[in-house]
């Protein structure tokens, strides 16, 4: 089958996911306006297969977690979803029927959350498919919710449930030593883990409480535990967890239950693409109300404390844990 | 020798070139203020090791031309640099000593061309090393030069020389057809056109007179001949070229007069990014006034005229050309 040209490519393919600010990918740039009050608020996610997916994932998934964890920082800041820009870089054996679905993959969450492709590049690669998104959002001036914001006292939410995705990824791996908790796991249970790892659901719809009530904000990303300390360290703050607090799947308190020893993975792998902020005491009634009202079931975990370790967390009798690792290690 | 972690080396080797929308590279997003009147523009570049670099180029080298081809679409556009994201998929054997010579090159062309790091994101590869850099400049609001603005009658316009970068390419290629020419030329003009190739100069000082006259203009990335006719096809034109009128360097005519096949190379390969630009007659002079006065040559190559065929180049007989390929072809 005759290959598309590059120009082919982006004509046929992403040409047609492309926004006003696009300029129909024809220009070398694309164009974004920022309204008067507003804040441009930019963040980035690099993906690479066999690193941060399976190789034979689905193009289309492989295309919606790339914008979606990108997605999820906003949903942390506070912002707007407006535009992301798409680096690709190709293998030289890229079938057009693949790019087709990833980019229908794309599409499909792109209208979902209402951001529109303003641009990008793409390359040839001798390495394994390369994903580089850029989203774009915007917050009204002086609204973006920094990571390093939280007071002492300020109460501590997280949205969803933590550690689905990092069980998801060791169901997917399938190693040995945990066929014996798979295997006892029913098979929406299975199903729900793996979904959770393929597919993050970015919690944009809790911008206007964060906006409205939170001091401090981040996804967590790299695992509960490490990124819990990463907020409050930057405000000097730490936090002391009871793990009865930390909110759980069935399908994850299913497999706990079989293999206590994956309470480590839940609360410091990766991927969870939770939101975690700290609330002013005065204010979290009402952000829980708003949250709720948006849809998002959010979680109080805890209260931020003054002190410069790590924030610790107690288990069911009141031992402190420790882990080997607080986060994902990227290298 | 103990590996930087990702907080540390994020902490240590880049924050140090993060500007005040950067947040220290400690928050999930950074913050930019486009100011009222203004409008954002975006470009991406993604480069690979073994594609875009030479394996063995200096890591300092290699993040200035990361940065500069980024920057060379900026200039194209008529915009002012605000700041970039980084993003850097790293192979599993990177050296702290390699990382610390590219983040110095790249802070000395981001302080030199008054441009700071936002954030980024950096990743573990299987593959080689992967750079994706967005760039985001501004400019007055509804003055973006774009690509497909040409108006017949315009007066083609290019920057500094063309061919270089392609003959420096083969040069450090230095496959046996080409030992010839090579060994015609003295080293200074070996050492000027390999630098062309690995060190590129975005054309920033003619963004002023752009804003000021140009209907069009873009970068010439992929080649002058498919180049120019991409930017005159948007807009139904075409161009009819004296290969005289085409700037050449010292040293591409050195290597042409010793090896007369090379004209292809020179008008059909990439990496010039040197400007091309349509103006109107009656803008002409100014224009050329204005380049001038900012330090730049321009060079008056043709006139835009009406017709769908592709932009054809005369010979010194008059002959008009072809070529196997008008452009770079990324895959």
């Amino acid at each position: 089958m005759p290959r598309l040209s590059e120009e082919e490519l982006i004509a046929t393919i992403f040409a047609p996911l492309a926004g006003p600010g696009g300029l129909r990918l024809e220009d070398d740039a694309a164009l974004l306006k920022v309204a008067a009050g507003e804040e441009l608020v930019l963040t980035k996610d690099m993906l690479v297969v066999g690193v941060h997916f399976f190789a034979g994932d689905s193009p289309d998934a492989i295309a919606r977690k790339a914008l979606r964890v990108n997605l999820s920082d906003l949903a942390a800041k506070g912002a707007e979803p407006r535009g992301f820009l798409l680096g690709l870089g190709l293998p030289g054996d890229w079938q057009e029927d693949w790019l087709k679905s990833f980019a229908a993959g794309l599409a499909e969450d792109a209208a979902h959350f209402a951001i529109s492709l303003l641009g990008g590049d793409t390359v040839r690669t001798p390495g394994p498919l390369t994903l580089s998104i850029t989203a774009l959002g915007t917050v009204p001036e002086g609204k973006m919710i920094p990571r390093g914001g939280a007071k002492a006292g300020d109460h501590l939410f997280v949205t969803g449930t933590i550690g689905d995705a990092a069980l998801g990824l060791k169901l997917r791996q399938n190693h040995e030593a945990d066929r014996a908790w798979i295997g006892s796991l029913n098979a929406e249970a299975r199903k729900n883990l793996c979904d959770r790892y393929l597919l993050p659901q970015p919690r944009l719809g809790l911008r206007q409480a964060l906006r409205a009530y939170a001091h401090a904000a981040m996804d967590i990303s790299d695992g509960f535990v490490g990124d819990l300390t990463k907020m409050l360290r930057l405000a000097d703050l730490t936090a002391e967890i009871d793990t009865g607090q930390v909110p759980l799947s069935d399908a994850a308190r299913a497999a706990l239950a079989c293999e206590p020893h994956l309470l480590s993975t839940i609360l410091t792998g990766g991927d969870d693409y939770e939101i975690l902020c700290a609330v002013p005491p005065e204010g979290a009634a009402a952000f829980r109300q708003m949250a709720e009202a948006a849809g998002l079931e959010v979680r109080e975990i805890g209260i931020c404390i003054p002190g410069p370790e790590p924030a610790r967390i107690k288990d069911a009798n009141g031992e402190w844990l420790s882990f080997a690792a607080g986060s994902y290690q990227h290298f």
